[in-house]
């Protein structure tokens, strides 16, 4: 089926002077079938609006006379150095934005000088992904299968690939309600190397639905400290989207809380992710790093949730629709246009380092709100 | 008449994604008096509109880690199994959709495993609709007449055929103002057989307020004492939209509150029904099951309807539509929709069964609001 | 200039469906200038569309089992018995819409039960309008001039013909910023009789704001009380918008106090009317009635400005526009449109009475909101 | 490059009706570059159109019975008497709108009876806009830069120039992100002439990005201190946005506080100017005059902005497009228009002076908010 659905294999690097701009762009790249994938979300995708419109909510106050020079963006997690606090997320599949998938936004990302997120169902394996990263920090974003034998082997791969954290995806114990994929009658047109790899099964020619259905359904804390002991590697919960949650999780071993509602593509009609952290931040409270995602566009963006608790921010559509106008360039291209919109955003805001930005205090944007 | 008015005679199993394209798709199929008077609501339908949106503004916290799997929607009401949550709400006149009208609405809804509501103002008999059901159960909905006659009579039917409780419609002593059938200058085309069988005078060629001119303006506590006296089966009253009404009504022998308003075909300028449950649940506190309508489209609506105090949610128009548009094979597909839906949102919400949902906490959408 | 001016002649019944139809109806009819007179507000039409809004905003909860039956609209002002509790608001120059003007207006009022109010501005005289009413109530309302000669003789002649009370526009000292006028370059094209009678000077080729240049800027609290002792007339004050205005106003002698921002003509960036009506009725008390206007096209809108604290509303340009349609007969067509609308709310809404309606508490429409 | 962009030439009063109306009129008369570089904002311009729509979020409450008569707009600040509470805003290069420049507009702020304050960037030299404004009083905008001889030759050239006070821009340490300037690959075509005559090097054919690269990134209250200490003038401070700001500011010797987010052009996703207005008025309490600028476009919206505490409030892109479409007779319009605005709002709302207006209070314009 593969050869039936066109690849991009553009490989550029993109004048990009807004990220919002992208998705057009891709469109008109990527299969239609593909780019539903990509860009829908479940339901009438009222969750997947809000998440970006909520950061309208809440408003940044500009600062002077502050000495601010050359803010810097390095940060750290779990002492691995980063120049920017912006990682890429998770992201099934993205050989369906360019032929090269997940090996070229590796390439990408590290040349951005961040961090990597591999996902299980990566249309690369992951040692190509991890080798195309040259060494450049790797997560990996395990989906728990029913079959312990296939997670025990993901976590073996992904420890041999040198992954340095496993992000364990909480909030998909089944696929969300999709309706892009259902009205596009969408089937995966290509491999998923990691499931090849192992079983031979690879999900090609299989709808979302009958992809998580060889997932675990069942999942609990049990299963986040099996994960840990397992593969002696930090766990990070990924799907955080309240404090209950969140210390649930950390009393499992959890060594990262990963606030998020999957972009928008899983529960609909739950409130955008920006509006959850600041609870989960709070709950948190510093005992182990918070990483967000969902909805972030701008380097204000990032700037409000690493301001609402986070520690990191992941991007994920942006550099996928990147990938299909640019590949490992086009990737790149997107963390340079954040850092570039982030940098000018510190500088504004009287913030000199990335610990400033978490004492940076928001405003609600309408009287009697706040 | 009735040789005018052209009558579906679908019958097929629909393929539903989203329940909103309904509408549009009947209207091709409805002819414009009947779907006018099927979709429409009153003055400039700003309380319909309202029905829907309000879902958006409480919204659904995603949990992790919960251990939920394949949750259940199995529920019931005064000791009746019902398959899920959601009942056929009491609509008039379904003959206007479909040439079997109640008779394949109440199929439909038997197939899905729930219970049939019917109007006093249906095309077909209350015999004849619930013998379709083949035993699934029934609830008859009273319209007062000013002629307890044809009251008792309603109320004798109702018990031959098996209803298991009578739904008193309180919202409707007179016809809300109804613009689309001012505009359509509609007027019944087909008769109605419960009226027909008690008096010949059957509504057909008679304008809403025709129809309403027969009904009881006058109706208090006493009336639904009466219908609970005469009837001998629990007595739901139907329109309550505060907390003082919910209380009126159990004061005077209602063992069921139904929250309605009457899908904004009655009172415009009032709040959404949804935005009126929580009070309404507070008062009623548990003593009698509460039923929920107005402004249902997604599953997502039916689990915050639930965890904001309904046993049970109706749904109307959207099984109109459908029975147009696929007869009683089409009504059964609305329900299995919602239920697929409903189900997703209950594994993502952590809710294994429905009394979860109504322990789940919603939270407002905005900054601000609680 | 008149006989440039293309004034309606139409006299017919209106069969009116929603007020709201009025507005583009008659822009078919009244001349370009004249129209935009008529619909216009000041500088960007903020106030006025917020006007007819903010009743989104409050809404009616629907009561059940009330035993309320033929809600009876009968209610009075000063002893004087009104068929329903809407009054015609004082408009200038009703010429512009019908060849007959005011007189048109004042037998359509009459017809349909309830009270005229003439403005000093109209087309036609005191007495022509007032013989036209055949004896049913009428209210006059002055703009105060700085030639106090010409303030008495207005009053002389609005005792004359039988004026139950004197309606002191306050909100006027100079006219709003009305771009519409600007933008058409309007003048009156027709002759304002009061003007006439008095001095011949009658108004026609002016602008507004020349208009105005003869009305007293500088008014005060000594002027209603000179109002009310030269009339011996009871008198509203036209044009309060907050409670230290009502308070003051009452110590000044006012018999009544009139909530109104002048239909959004005047000062825009001002709130809805409605907005304000709580707080000066709550300041009034009870001590003199309180007469409403400014945005009401609604039977709800009528019910929801009651229950905040009017005794009566007013409305305007449905009116004007009803006139030129219909002339006298257009003008009896929108009181009985608003009083079909209200009696439906009314009984839905559990009030028997207008003073039922007093009592009743409106929610707002948002949570979190009260 | 000057002679490829082509200057408007135009010198006519303008018949204005609505402030708004300017924007789309000079949008075919100025070139697009310099049109983007004049009417564009940061990012995606949600803080620019706030600055406008947050004025809707607060409302004058017309009073009435208050005596007041032509009102006097007339005040002062330093001393220096003004014929009304606004100003010509500092803004850089307005050759891009006339071939006159800053000396064209100076000239029709001098006629309005007002103060022009000049930007460092302006085209026109400061002694040349100085002698066109023949008297009437200027500020001067100084934007820092890292050559402290530059800085001390721009204030010399302000003193000997008559200038009454220094503007330090605080809120540009760099260039906001506009998006407009790089869509159209904006570079200034036209010479700067202050930098001109101190260096030779006038930023002619440099972008915006460029020219603040010449400019001090890192300014502290020190450098406010400098200023005056070096100046001997007042110095105000702009681009303040919150209390802490104005009281650092005033703490170093700030003679004025200027609230302003620079027109939405430096942090986009803070919020409206007018937002913050009221906290950093209440901060300042008196000690120093407070300048507001940033959405104005209304006589409303200036009453508004006095209300919440401004002193005076100032206007930049409609001059600038009135200067493009009738030079300084267009400047002088612009202010004509605004004073006629004003003036009306003056009177409706009850407040015979400036300091009255400094008393009135505003409403929130929903329930629920204050």
């Amino acid at each position: 089926m593969s050869e039936h659905y066109k690849q991009s294999q553009a490989e550029q690097k993109l004048d990009i002077i807004d990220l919002n701009d992208l998705e057009e762009q891709a469109a008109k790249v990527i299969p239609v079938g593909g780019f539903g994938y990509i860009a829908g979300g479940s339901e009438d995708e009222w969750t997947l609006r809000e998440n970006t419109v909520a950061f309208d909510r809440r408003n940044i106050i500009p600062r002077v006379l502050t000495g601010v020079e050359n803010p810097s963006l390095d940060t750290s997690i779990f002492g691995i150095p980063l120049k920017l606090p912006i990682i890429m997320a998770p992201c099934a599949a993205q050989g369906l934005a360019h032929a090269r998938g997940e090996t070229a936004t590796a390439e990408g990302v590290a040349a951005a000088g961040t961090l990597m997120a591999q996902s299980t169902y990566s249309s690369a394996s992951i040692a190509d992904t991890a080798a195309a990263a040259k060494g450049s920090p790797q997560f990996f974003q395990i989906y728990l299968s029913k079959d312990w034998k296939f997670n025990e082997y993901l976590m073996d791969e992904a420890k041999r690939a040198g992954c340095k954290a496993i992000i364990a995806t909480a909030d998909s114990t089944l696929g969300g309600y999709r309706e892009a994929d259902l009205r596009n009658n969408f089937q995966f047109p290509l491999p998923m190397a990691n499931l090849q790899a192992f079983s031979g099964g690879n999900g090609q020619g299989k709808s979302i639905s009958e992809i998580y259905a060889a997932a675990a359904q069942r999942i609990t804390t049990a299963d986040i400290r099996r994960i840990a002991e397992y593969s002696g590697l930090p766990v990070i919960v990924k799907g955080i989207q309240c404090a209950e949650d969140a210390e649930r999780a950390i009393g499992a071993g959890a060594s990262g809380i990963y606030v998020s509602n999957h972009g928008g593509r899983q529960l609909n009609g739950g409130p955008a992710s920006f509006e959850v952290l600041p609870d989960v931040a709070r709950a948190v409270n510093g005992k182990v790093p918070v990483i967000f995602d969902s909805g972030i566009r701008r380097g204000s963006h990032v700037f409000k949730a690493l301001a609402c608790g986070a520690d990191l921010v992941a991007v994920g559509r942006p550099v996928v629709y990147a990938l299909a106008l640019g590949g490992a360039q086009g990737a790149t291209s997107v963390f340079e246009q954040l850092k570039k919109e982030l940098s000018i955003v510190m500088q504004l805001a009287g913030t000199q380092t990335v610990s400033d930005i978490r004492g940076a205090k928001l405003v609600s944007s309408y009287p009697g709100e706040n």
